[in-house]
Formats: C-alpha cells, sequence, structure tokens
C-alpha cells in the first residue's frame, strides 16, 4: 500500500530545465493550472535575465524570469526537476541532480536505453554512467506505475515508443504476437523536432509535402525493441519508419501485427479494454472506428483502433497521441502524479481542442 | 452594488443547443471543467437519440445523449440556455425561452441587430420581434458587463466583430478616432464557417488558398457600425472585407483609422493599456510587438498590436482572437460568468496551446 | 515494329466526359500545350451550357462550353474519349463508345478488375459486361506498353495502385520477393478524394489531422493483388492501408518486402535502375536518398527510394508521385501518347513545381 | 517599329546566379521548355562543384553542375544573366556585367529605387553606384515594355509591388483616383521569404497561424510609391501593410481607393477591361467574382477583381498573383522575352495548377 506522503497543504514546487523549447513551454502550461504542482523556477542555457514571454507571445502577462542552469540553486527551490533539453544534456544534468537528491523526470532520450553501448550506438554521444541509466525508471505510465511511484529519475519515454508501445503492449504481454515480421509505419507532425530551424522543417519544404526520414536508423528503435523485449523474450527486431506530416501536433503508429493464433476484430477490441480499463487516457475505440490525431490534439489520451485482417491474417493496430502531451510533456506530468502519489490525471483531463 | 445571488455549494445548469456543430463542442469543451457551470442536457435538431461522442470522437468515453428541441422540457433543467444555432433560428427559440424564464445567451447574428429591417437586409430573414430585441444585450463583455449582468438574454457578438470592436473601442469611446475613413481588413481562419461542408470549405479548394468572400455584403458589417455610433455619434460607414485563411482557428483584423491628432505609438499604447488595465483576456502588446493569431489559439484572448504611422498620420491597429473562444464560445462563458456574478474569467484562463 | 499512322501535319481530337472534377481539369491543363492531341469538347453531367471557367476561375480566358454527354455526338467529334468520371459510369458509358469506335481511355475503377464479381464486392455496383472488361487494357505504362498501343480501351490505373504497383514491380517481376507478408502503407492528399464536398474533406477536419481510413476495404486492393498475381503466382494478398494526409496533392507508399535472399541496398538499387533504365518518368533514387512526394508535384514522375534493413532481412521501398497526373491524368495522357505512336513523354516532361 | 534580331535558329543563353534559391529554382523550371532561351550555366556562391539535383531532388536526372559566381567566365557563355540573389550583392554584380555587356536581368530589390538615398534607408545596404541606377529600366511588364525592349539592365520589381501596382495602375495613370488615403493590406504566402531557415519561417511557428509582420517598414513601400509617382504627382503616402499566410506561394492585395468621382462597379471593370486589353497576364475578373490566390498558382497570371463600395464611396481593389511566378521568375521571363523581341508570353503560357 502506498503512502501519498507529499500531499499536503501546499503545493510541490518544480523547475524546468529547457523552459523555452517545445516540451518546455507545454510543461508551463500544463503546470499553470495544475492542482499540486507549482513553478518554481525556469530555466535555460542561452537566454536567461529575458522575461519568458518576450520569445513567447503566448505567454504574454506571464511573469517568470529565464534563469541559469545551475544545480545547486535549482535544488534549493525544487522537489522535482523537468529536464526538457536536447539529448547529451540529460547525460550531465541527471547525475548532479541525483547526487543533490532533486528527483528528475527527463524528457530527453538520455536515460532510456540501459545499454550504454546502445546508446552510443543510435545516439551518437557518450552515455551516461551506468548507476544513473540503471536508476532510471522508464515512465510509460500505464505499464511502469509502481517502480514510477517510488522513482528518484524518470526517463520519460519518447514520442513514436509511447504511441507504438501502447499500441502493441496488449499484444505482447498476454503473448497474443508472435514477435516476428511486426511492422511499425509512424507519422508524425512537426513539432517533434523542436523549435531550431533546421532546411527539414522550413515551412516552404515541409507544406503540402509528405516525407520519410531516418529509414531504418531512427533512435527510438532500441527503445522500443528493448521494452518489447521485457514483455516478450522471443520478440524480434521490428521494421519501424518515421514520416514527417504537415501538421504541428500529432503521431500515428499504423502498426501490422502477426499472431499465435486466428481470431476477430471484437476480440480483440475485448482483450484491448481489459487490459486498459482502469487507464483514463487509454481509449480503446469501438468496432470499426479508427482515430485520427485531431481526436487527441492537445490532450493526455491515447486513442487506439483495432481491426482484425481475415485476408493477410493480421491485426492491424492504430495508436494515436499529441506528441507534447502523452508523448512528452503530458506524460512527464502524468509521471510526476503518479510519483507524488496523486490522483494519475491530476491537471490533465482536459477535453481535446477540436476542430 | 452586485449581489452574486447564484453562487453556492452548487453548480448552475446549463443547456446547449445547436450541441455538435463547432460553437457547441467549444462550448462543452469550457463547460467540462468549469468551477460553477454544469451541463444538463445537449440538443440538436437532427441527431437526437445518438450519443455526442458518436459523431465527435475527441469527445470519447463522454456519456451524453443528444435530445431533442423542446424548450419546455429544457426549462425544468436549465438555467442558463446557450443557442449555438445557424442564423434564423434563434428568432423562433430565443422568444419562446425567454417566455419560459429561462436566460438565454444566443450565440447566432440572430439578436445582435436593434433594427428588424437592418437584420432582414443583412441576413435575408424574418427578424424576431422587436421586443426580444429590445430586451437582448450586446455580449461584448469588457464593454457592457454592467448590462449583462442583469441580462435575460445575450445577444453574443460575431467573430469579426469582437475582433473589431475590441480593437477600435478605446479610440471611438476616447473620442481619438474621427469616424471617417476607416479601414478594416479582416482574415479568419475556415472553422468560422460551421461544420456543414460546402464547395466553399472543401479542403482542396482552401488549402495553400488565399481567398476574400463577401466583399461588401457581410452580414457583421451592421453589428460594428451600430457599436461603433453608440460609441461615437460621428462614425461613418466602414470600409470592412473578409477573407479566408488556410488555417482552422484564428482571426486578424488590421485596421487603418485616422485620428483627430497626431501622435505617437507610445502614446497610443499608453491609451490602450489604460482603457484595458482591468481585462484579464485583452492583451495589450508592447512598442513593436505585433500579435499573431496562434499566440491566442484556443484561449480566450484578445491581444492587441498598435502602430502610429509618422508617414500617413494614421494609426495601425492589429487585434487577433481564436473565432471559437473570444469569438464565439469563450466570451459566451465569459458572458454567463458575468450574469452569474462569478470571476468574469472562471474556467477560461487556460495559456494558448503553442505550438 | 510498330506504324505510327496516327501522327501527321494535324492533332488528334479527344474529348473529355466528366471535366469540371479534379481529373478532368488536370485532363484540360496537360492537354491546353500538347503538341499532338486537341481538345475537341467538355462533357458534364450537369452543368452543361455554362463556360468551363464559370466554376473553375483559374481558367478565365478559356472559352469552352461545357455539353451534355452524347456518345454519338462525341463520336463525331473525337478520336479518343477521356472518361473522369465517378465509378459507376465508365460501366455505362465505356460499351457505347466502344461500339461507336471511339478508343476510350477510363480514369475510373470500373474496367480494371477483369473479374466482374471481384468488381462488384470491392465496389458495391454492378460490373461492366465481360467482353468490355475483357477488351479492356490495364493501362500502367511502363509494364504494359505493347498492348497499351494497340487497345481500343484503357484502363487507366488508380492513384495507390499506380505508385505501389511501380514500387513492387522489380521485386515481383524479377522474383526477388517472396510474395508473402507484404505491407503496403499508403498516403494520400485529399485531391483523390474528388471536389465532391463531404464532412470527410470538410477543411477544418482535415486540416492538422492525420486519418486511417477504409481499413482492409479499400477498392485499389484487388486491383494491386490482381496485376501481382499476374507477375508472380505465388504472391498472397497484401496488407494494404490508406491514410489522409493533411494536403492536396501526393502519393506515397511506403511498402515492407521480404526476400527470397539476403541482398545489400546497392544490389536493389541496381535492379531498379536496370529495370526502369529506358522509363523517363521513373527516377529511381541515389543511396540514402528517400523521394518526398513535393518532389513530383505537377508531374508525372513517380520517384523511388530503397533500403535494405540488415536488421530484419527485409527491403523498404518507398514509392511516390502526384496522384492527379501519374496517379490519373498524367498516366492517361501518357497512355493516349503510346497508343497514337508518339513519344511517350510528349507533353509531360515539365519540371515539378517547387516549392 | 522594333526589329526582333535576336531570334534566329539557336536559342539565347543565359546563366542563372543564385540558382539554388527559390527564384533560382523556378527560373530553372520555366526555362527548361522555353522555345528560345537554353541555360548556359548555374551559378551559386557556395556550393559550386556539386550537382544541381542533389539540394533539389525535384531535379532528378537534371545535369548541371554548379559553378562559382566569375563574372568574366559568365560572359563568355551568357547572353543575359538573370540575378536570383539576396539584396546587397546585385549592388556588386550588375556593374561588372553591364562593363562586360552582357544584359542583367535582377530580381532583387537592389537596382529597383532611383534615389540612392532611399535604397539605403529602407535596405540598410549600400546603394549601387548611380549610372547603374539611372541605366536600370524597372520591369513592371505591362507598363513599361517600350523600355525594357532596349534595357540593358532590368530591375525586375518585387513581389508586392507587382500585384499592388498592376491593380492601381488603371486608377492612377487614368487619374481616377485621389492618391489619398490609400490602404494597401497585402498577404503573401511564406516562399516570399526565401530558402534560408529562421525562427520566422520554422513549420510549427507559421502553420496554422497568421501573423503581420515588418508594420510600415517594409522594403516595398518606396518600390510602390516611386511608381504611383511617376504615374500621378499628386499621389501621396500609402498605408501599406504585410501578413504571412501558412501556405508556400501566393499574394493577394487588397486595395482600398478613394475616387474623385462617383462610380460603380461596371464601369471600373470597363476601365480594366480597356487598359489591360491587350496584356494576356492580366485577368480582368467579372462582375461579382474576386480572385483567390490558387487561381494562379504555378502561372504568370495577375488576376483582378474589382467593387465600388456605395456606402464608403470608395472601391476595393483585389490584386493575386504568384509569388515565384508574376512576382519574380516569370515577370524576369516575360522580360526577357520582351528584350529579345519574342512573344511576351512566350514559354509562360501553362495553366494554372489547380487544385
Amino acid at each position: 500500500m502506498s503512502v501519498n506522503f507529499w500531499i499536503g497543504d501546499d503545493y510541490l514546487k518544480v523547475s524546468i530545465v529547457g523552459a523555452t523549447g517545445y516540451g518546455g513551454l507545454e510543461l508551463i502550461r500544463l503546470l499553470q493550472n495544475h492542482p499540486h504542482l507549482e513553478i518554481a523556477s525556469l530555466h535555460t542555457s542561452s537566454r536567461f535575465g529575458r522575461q519568458i514571454h518576450e520569445d513567447s507571445p503566448h505567454l504574454l502577462h506571464m511573469e517568470y524570469t529565464l534563469e541559469e542552469i545551475v544545480p545547486e540553486d535549482i535544488a534549493k527551490k525544487a522537489d522535482i526537476v523537468f529536464l526538457a533539453t536536447p539529448s547529451g544534456i540529460s547525460v550531465q544534468l541527471a547525475p548532479e541532480f541525483f547526487k543533490l537528491g532533486v528527483k528528475v523526470i527527463d524528457l530527453s532520450g538520455d536515460l532510456r536505453l540501459k545499454n550504454p553501448g546502445n546508446y552510443e550506438r543510435w545516439y551518437k554521444h557518450s552515455a551516461a554512467p551506468s548507476e544513473i541509466l540503471q536508476e532510471a525508471v522508464y515512465g510509460l505510465s500505464e505499464w511502469n506505475a509502481s517502480r514510477i511511484k517510488h522513482a528518484k529519475i524518470i526517463a520519460n519515454p519518447g514520442c513514436y515508443p509511447t504511441a507504438t508501445l501502447l499500441g502493441l503492449a496488449p499484444l505482447y504481454t498476454e503473448k497474443w504476437a508472435t514477435g516476428k515480421d511486426v511492422i511499425v509505419d509512424a507519422k508524425s507532425g512537426v513539432s517533434g523536432a523542436g523549435k531550431s530551424p533546421s532546411a527539414g522543417t522550413h515551412y516552404s519544404e515541409i507544406n503540402e509535402n509528405f516525407k520519410i526520414y531516418k529509414v531504418h536508423t531512427h533512435q527510438h528503435i532500441p527503445e522500443i525493441e528493448q521494452q518489447l523485449g521485457l514483455w516478450n523474450e522471443e520478440s524480434q527486431p521490428i521494421s519501424f519508419s518515421t514520416h514527417l506530416v504537415p501538421m504541428t501536433r500529432g503521431i500515428m503508429a499504423t502498426m501490422y501485427v502477426k499472431l499465435h493464433r486466428h481470431t476477430s476484430t471484437e476480440e480483440l477490441i475485448d482483450l484491448y479494454n481489459t487490459v486498459y480499463e482502469n487507464h483514463p487516457f487509454v481509449r480503446v475505440q469501438p468496432m470499426d472506428a479508427f482515430p485520427c490525431t485531431k481526436q487527441v490534439f492537445g490532450s493526455n489520451f491515447c486513442d487506439i483502433g483495432i481491426a482484425f485482417d481475415e485476408r493477410t491474417n493480421k491485426a492491424t493496430i492504430v495508436s494515436v497521441i499529441d506528441n507534447l502531451m502523452k508523448g512528452a510533456a503530458g506524460q512527464a506530468v502524468q509521471n510526476a502524479n503518479i510519483m507524488l502519489g496523486a490522483e494519475e490525471s491530476a491537471g490533465l483531463l482536459n477535453i481535446p481542442l477540436y476542430p
């Protein structure tokens, strides 16, 4: 039985490192109205001294001065620190906060892979120290809550892995999937590429265009396979590809899965409904309905559609999330809620913005 | 002094007529988390008996059965009814609810023009009864709060008039504008055209396209001029044009105004800051900053940028809103808040979704 | 050896039935500057008597009166008739033109499936007479030119089948593919859904949204499988899914193919380069380059990118086309060129519009 | 009478400096199929040695090696050089080519303003030598053809000035406009900002957003006013503002003009039809029709819609162009056609791409 020792009269204090990026800004939005968490400070590597709204006019009238990243100072103000930084930074910051006794929720990919060599092969950076990697708990909220609750470091999942793993989990954990020949064809809006301008995210190059990128080389592949392997020892490498959709937010993963047995769409939907019964953020679609990304826009939901294909004897699983929410800041706050013993959905149960 | 007699232990009950349109859906989103208002029932002219989420999958897991529009039945459940219907419907429904003693907030254009002939000329429908038109209070929240507070019927302003009037108000009410040769060049996202498919809102016709429409004939012209005339008797017809932007939400009105006197951008900003000092939803931009529609996306803010043009001796005023929020459902809830004596911003103070 | 008996001093005359739809408009655009073909007449089922530019303002100053569809009259004017009509119409029109001795290029799906029962199962219409279906030549230009040359009726391929089949052809015809477990994950711009407004193509529903549709039921599935079966008797049902991208033009098919043997990306690219050596409209990408839809926008090209995945032992093939060009009107004109003995690329070799 | 001395058996040779930018790429597209012009060489400041298709995959299979910018070498190959470079470069290059006897068509803003001080004030660069500025002919094709024909240097107009001036010209040259209180509210697609990535053109910042920018400070203001002053001495400073539309191509200028006399929409349309009678690229819309940007997409047309507003006694003029065509490369080729004595429309009379 867990003790919710953190919730009392006061808000818990949190700091955000990397506050001016898309992940950081989304955290600010979520924390502003959170019933238990309060922003203690916002940090950035280069713009400190400026007001947050100067570069982010949607925050006009919000008064926060951006501060330098000094872990010792942050430790005095914050109970939890969110690291919303590019890969390569948390490798260095996470150990410092760990030593200082500040809980860390890391939105980057730095702490997700248990095997340092694996990290270095896919990320092309030096990995974090092994003890930090071992300490880090993979923050797939629906599947790891008992460990998240007592974690000191959370490795918040990537956007593609969240959509993919929530979609595949019932088939893998219940051993319906053979674990062979799984195809994940994933599509993402452009905000997943972050806020820094580049040729690949220049408006005129993306608009009225559909691209495939990082074919067979995306760094989220080992993250997905690591978790699939934990669920099912027989799982083999997946085919995984990533595409850029001319929109800002949203991810869809379309998945083609070979099963151990012949089944039906009804049976599959039943399975998913059972597995996700007590998980408010996973919404299994009814028969013949398939989700679109817009139906989760601005929310923490992961909507899943399911069909069994009689002709090919495979299941088609379609999973959608908002990449900045369930795929980043939303799940990070969900994990913070779990850590502090609050309702998992505290501050997160808004209706998606539609249209 | 006003008595806030409505707020007690219980939520106030509201019904929405036209719940499946974009205005209705936005009301549902806002009311779900509202601290004082609760949805009593949802009504529609054709889909009653169905669940709201069947046609609106972003509401999956929300349990509301759509009901027929029977004013007598609604009157038993609701303290306030929101009419989120196409023009021509409130002409008939508003008198019925008025007779039944239910407060009405009408999001259509039916009750905004005091002169029935004016309505019939611009809307091409029969006008509502004169006594209803006289009873209706124009719901421009920032400028009419004292009357809104005691109103039985609110004519909620149109999207273009809201952006335009909030932008022009300080110049007109303080008599800086001459009232002559005012040009309002307005641009809107496509959700303003509603949810019914048409050739003009077909995706392939709108995408990668920018259109002008209803040149010199938009029904929002008399609504704007009626209010400008109340603020300044010398005001003359405005040049007003409307354009369709390939985006879903957002309105910008760019306005060119002749002033009685030479001035400076600083002076103008001071004027606007003074006028809007106590209005949380109007955010006057600082010097040299101009708003974009995205900075108010999904919020009830109206952001205003100002510049005086030395070369032409005119002021350029730029006003942006989210057409479904401050331009429709958001302002409707703001008006409900004022009517019930709550904080004007109750349930509305979220940060805009960005990016 | 073929005799190019049709090319002389004069243009060949063509008529377009369904001239106001997107396929018809694209044909008009292509035929305007064609060196050998000339528009004789434009036909429509409902707007006859109007000028083409009245509903299609991009054709302003072009003088064509829309005419009724009377096959006998068309036969007097035209050597070739393009049928750019919704499915169900060519079933009736094609036999009439065939009897009248007018060559037919049918852009609809009506004449593509040899098995009438198959057509009726997937299209939910009555099929064309068997002798017409047998007479019809499948117009996949790069693979059927010798039969197209002498055809009286062309069944112009669908947009998805064109992208898919051109991408799979080398692996199937050369027997590298096993024909098992092939996954085709296809994505299309919205113009593929045609010009008629509908809830599913309403701007506000599509913009900033990514959808999957017709899961396991798309009528292009039997068309693809029919051709794959001709190339390789061992081919089995494919997994095929279709998604809607928030853009107007463009299709990408991402294909995952099991091979009979271990290979390398280089070997695969060599194979494709060899197979498509003399085909100007198929452009095989160099090593490590993958096509985006925009690089073929407004052109008749099909660009193909290829990678062998060492980890899964499968080939990933990425094929892009402009759905209205190589996926419809462009390939139709290419087939007309082949039929009349002209250069296959006559009137079609423009550079894609970029950006 | 003009002698078309340049047209003979051979193509005229042209070089493009700045070939990898959007203006340069559009020139390549237009020149590929041009009946009289042929690309001699392509030049760039930084990527020389690479193939043009390496960074521009839509040109796959096109064989051009990018070369350094050495005016002496270019002079040996080219009769005309197009300068498609950012502002500040032609200031230096144009004098060199002039000395070498190569005709120059400059797409940048460097040579448009006759007054060097004016250039320096608005562009913040040093101006070109006065003799070069005097030599340069303003290339507004429809209004300056007699001088363009004999020009050695063409200052090709800006995109906004082209749309604005073609829209205002009949009212100014025929003295219907008072020249006072003219408002030009202009909107542009994002390709006008060029190919270099920046925070302001980052996809996630532009998509689903509408922005105003450079309020009262756009460098096209003096260009427009210079030409209006030549047409009508009494013309006064205009109010001119520029907005960014979430689309790639297209400009609309909405203009509000005070007239010397009361008139009607019919009379105005007659005036425009008369003035533009022999100009194939200007298409005056019929009564009650207003152009959208898409109806000129990918073409050299400028479409103009006109309405007289009885209520305000002003004319509303709406002018649309494709900013990369009539607003840049298209008009540049049109000017080259005029210079070489060919049909003004040679190589330019394609139907716009629609939808």
